[in-house]
């Protein structure tokens, strides 16, 4: 028998949900090969069908997050009646400036008025969309920057992407917010114009109180402490949303978790600590991964799983006593029961939390032994695969 | 013959000035091991006199910063009119909470009220010199920080430091300025209390106008772009001061522009497009390093020729042409523009700016020309050379 | 007047000659976007003509390297030809196993036989390429590796590597060498099969003589002294050659010397010191780079000229005096005779030099100025531009 | 009830042994400050009676190394017989080049003859301490490099560094031998000699079959895959030894498993695969920590659980399922099979094999019950507290 939580650290552990993106469910790669997959998704629709699976197994991602245009349909009332009878509902808009021609040299932050025209229209139809579906935020996440020293004004664009959101916000209504991701490099390698937490704050603090800062697991440079971010977002009342994902070196995608699930653990106790998963929290916890080579659908349960499971190792942090030792100095007293729960098993726990719910006791293994991944390998012939193109 | 500058450019290089820190003059080192050399002063009457020298060859180092406790002295304008007859005036006090037994697990962010108000009170006395010294900032670097994770509640520190700064703050009179500075890791490992600039800007935007940012060059994750940094400050109007040096890895404290000098005319570069150097300016340029293995003061002097040496090679940009090539969207353009001036020899226009004061025409020659070195190893016999400790 | 070279280091950089990459005259980007532009070639036929261009302008780059299949054509021996008739020759073959489907989970690694077979045969029919552009160098780069902890056995992929190698080195005939390429990440984000220069030696030094290490200076981790690498393999006698590239984080391929130029000087400076430049030295200096916002063969023609402009500046150093420094323990002395040679114009003398070969003075204003990029504009136009796909 | 073990792999914990050592009992800090704390031993009779201690608590820590000269004394043979006494041995003899001024720029690459005979000295003279102590291995770490570009000849320097080491190989006698240590940076910030795996493999290589490499946990640059250097050293046979410790940026030198545990569970896990707890194996594991603010012995009695822990963990792997995954290239098979060891509770069986052993069931908390603490800080009084300068 492994441990188990307390009734009230269980109700907190119910408010976990988790949401994931469309575009997980479509190919992805590196630069130098995408590899595309049997059964994978062609339409929105599709992508909808196959993160609703991974909610029915797991009863943890209860929204999808979608991507535009990737994710364009003629109909969005449609695709959220679609997504609402396969259980789940539309969430997070998330607009993209870096697939168009005009971009080359950035969209919010472009040097010629017309192009950040374009790129601000885009988020307003994004807004129109998000008022179709229903969603609460507008996810910016600035793929912009240069490649050489000289190359760019950094100044003027940042004065440039200030006027951008402004206008941006401006269109927001009711609960709406805007979230503005960071990242630290990539696709741009010498600068890029939201780089930092630092700098989301700036900017997000200065349009208003329903701008906030994502914050996504991958986009910090090595050796960051992302928990204390997390804190201090927490505490500065700026943090908006969670993309996760894991890493071992750049941006890479992985299966949150897969990399350091201790560092995930101490991100989710540090959530924990701030009230980030308080009734009142407002916090989108979502996923922001890519399954290059291995199985997409299951690579989203698995992720779920992770989350949910570092959470509930989270909560069996003894703080009464963590705080006694805190205060006391002894180190190695505090590390134990911070580890301590690191270390304890809960995965029975969880299997109890599913079967309560009608929930497969292995989601992994449900999904395998179910026959998901062949219908659509038999249905979903011809026709062209979703990517990042698409 | 090379290249000359407008004299407009000119008069912008004529405003710079370099702080230069007294425990330079001392000995420093590693954790394994700090090597103690001949001459090296032992109280602060003979730093001074060294930075002073620096300053007679070079005409770039105006102002000695004071750390205290190493730089206390009886009588403070005692050292000011020491500094004043030596031709050069006192800067910066910087405060030490890193010391102490007491400090073990923190300052102005420890657990103990009792700890917190000597932490204070050690702030409050650099204050009372700052009045005795005429310095304009009290410049902070939190040493604090956890090893383990678990050892100490992040969240809470970060409450209890706003607490610590704002009663410091308040002591502060007339032209008197905060500024904070943020360190990515060491000397704690696992937290820094203040590890990034975006930390310290919403702790000294939360105190008022007088509060500022240091920026230390070796204080970052590998890869970071510091000079967006420089230029997110300056545009917030919050860069209250440089600490230069280099670095390969870590904190490594090497004279500033030998590891990347490149780096060093970036950062120049955008100081200068932000309005660093203009008259209205406020901005502190000062240097924090260590010469474990050179000549201390040759390392100081150096320094401050790499300083106004990358600095005139930045006024050397085009940026008439420089901006109408980013409008164009030329990256090669603009990115040659760039670096034609990085590449454009100007040692002899900053022989010509020394000869015209009267100075030598090469300060580290005539440094070795001189007796001074040798004057100092043999009058400075006996008592105990300043270092860390001391 | 700027510096001059002396007779004995003018014979030296004489014999500097840098080989471009066919696939650099191609499309490339990010795993978000690949921008096209007007001119691309479509065949190995127009990049050989591009390359020409660049060697044509700046008399640096005499040879051009394939990659198969990319540049796969029914007769080497008319691309030869064609080349030959452009004043350029073929030089390396890169082999590609990266890009098949086949080689998802590896290719000369690979747990499956045939597949491991199907990657071997590949590298053989590189060679047979070889044979028909008298080529000399096959090089390999590994792509192979994984993205989850568990994923792989990387002790069994690094047995069978060696027994790959061993098959393909077995084949090589005369003066043809295998230089095999180590990277620290990407595509594979966990483990890559051939991740550091140690992995690379240890097996090639299994294999004999004629195998080598190819060094590309964007594959290390962050803060890597690459020189160090330099140094030793070229006292081991590895060294086979150099990709050459910039990069901020990852492996950006930016211009070579757009990022640090200073450490570009301190590779060519660790060149010089092993012999790297001597007449007996096999090593071959190649560029391997993307020019994904930056207009191609201009960036070649920038790419170029920095290594020889860095290699100019390297031999500037004054061996005699920086050695007498050196032992004598005089770190600033060193330093700065090391740096002046970095800090000095050479460029008029370069002019000099091109003036002396019938080249332009200024290779980027010739290109800029000359038809060629309308030319190929106009010319090619339908057909499918070449990028990493073909 | 959690986990349990193999009969054949308790086998394999049972061969697990942590030489732990003498330093990490004295203080320790960083260069800003080290802490003194009560109880410290003055000389290596309490050091090793402080070693004896963690050994009794947790049946992990047989050996103590030394660190000559801080550990040096008049007798070693009753050093010897004092550690036998305490039921432990003197374990792996570390030589020290970094604390004399003579080495200020090197010991044994230094460009002095004289010096390097000095520092070849010292290790003849290790080799006979080892000849007194019975003790296997002599550990050279070379703390020796650079701090600026230029102020020295790498290439010279490591060719001396082969003299040097060749001529202390020849002096060992029987089943002695020479373990090379590499680090990335620390205490020289531009190069350090031996900065790498692949530099100490080629270097020990050279000298013959009892010349091996030591493995730091903590001497790498960010982002490294350590295992896999284990796994390439165990292939190539020369893993000597390791150097356990934790980092979270620089050489941190924490408690292992303390920052990513994970990281831990897959060294361990390619240790087994590798051979590395066979009764064959040569290897020894060995800690090299510092203890700046958490209790000194508690920390070590931590550290050799942590250890233990993993290493158990990873004894969990199911072998033939994980190889079958790797086989089909089932990503997410492999990878839940590798995770669910490292997620599996292993601490009941841990106690239960404590218990066979007669050891308490937990001794952190058996060593705050005791009354050792107490008793030293009580009994050690006056003296010199042993810290890295005696």
């Amino acid at each position: 028998m492994g441990a188990t939580l307390s009734p009230e650290n269980r109700e907190t552990l119910n408010r976990l949900a988790i949401e994931v993106p469309s575009w997980a469910y479509g190919n992805s790669g590196t630069r130098f090969k995408v590899y595309s997959t049997a059964g994978t998704p062609r339409d929105p629709f599709e992508k909808i069908a196959d993160a609703a699976e991974v909610h029915r197994l797991t009863g943890l991602a209860p929204s999808v997050a979608l991507h535009i245009p990737w994710d364009k349909v003629e109909d969005f009332a449609e695709l959220r009646t679609h997504a609402e009878n396969l259980g789940v509902r539309l969430g997070t808009i998330n607009s993209n400036t870096f697939q168009d021609d005009d971009y080359k040299f950035g969209a919010l932050t472009h040097e010629d008025p017309k192009i950040r025209r374009k790129a601000i229209d885009h988020h307003l139809e994004c807004i129109d969309v998000m008022d179709a579906t229903g969603s609460q935020d507008l996810k910016i996440w600035l793929a912009e920057g240069s490649n050489y020293p000289g190359q760019a004004d950094m100044r003027g664009r940042q004065d440039r992407l200030a006027d951008s959101l402004a206008e941006i916000y401006a269109r927001l209504t009711g609960e709406q917010r805007l979230v503005l991701e960071y990242k630290f490099f990539e696709p741009a390698f010498y600068h890029t114009d939201v780089p930092d937490w630092g700098t989301s704050y700036a900017q997000v603090a200065a349009l208003g109180e329903r701008a906030m800062v994502c914050l996504d697991t991958g986009h910090h440079a090595p050796g960051t402490n992302i928990e204390f971010i997390v804190m201090q977002l927490l505490r500065l009342g700026k943090l908006g949303s969670f993309d996760f994902n894991s890493r071992f070196y750049a941006d890479d995608d992985l299966i949150v978790g897969s990399a350091d699930p201790y560092q995930l653990f101490r991100i989710m106790a540090e959530v924990i600590r701030g009230g980030g998963l308080e009734e009142s929290s407002t916090i989108s916890f979502m996923l922001d991964q890519c399954h290059n080579v291995e199985n997409k659908i299951q690579g989203q349960i698995r992720s779920v799983l992770n989350v949910q499971e570092m959470t509930a190792r989270a909560l069996l942090i003894d703080r009464v006593a963590l705080t006694e030792a805190q205060i006391s100095g002894d180190v190695l007293a505090a590390n134990e029961i911070f580890m301590n729960a690191f270390y304890t098993d809960i995965r029975s726990e969880l299997e109890a939390w599913r079967a309560e719910r009608g929930l497969p006791a292995d989601p992994m293994q449900a999904f395998r032994a179910s026959d998901y991944q062949n219908r659509i390998e038999a249905e979903r012939v011809g026709g062209v695969q979703a990517g990042w193109g698409a």
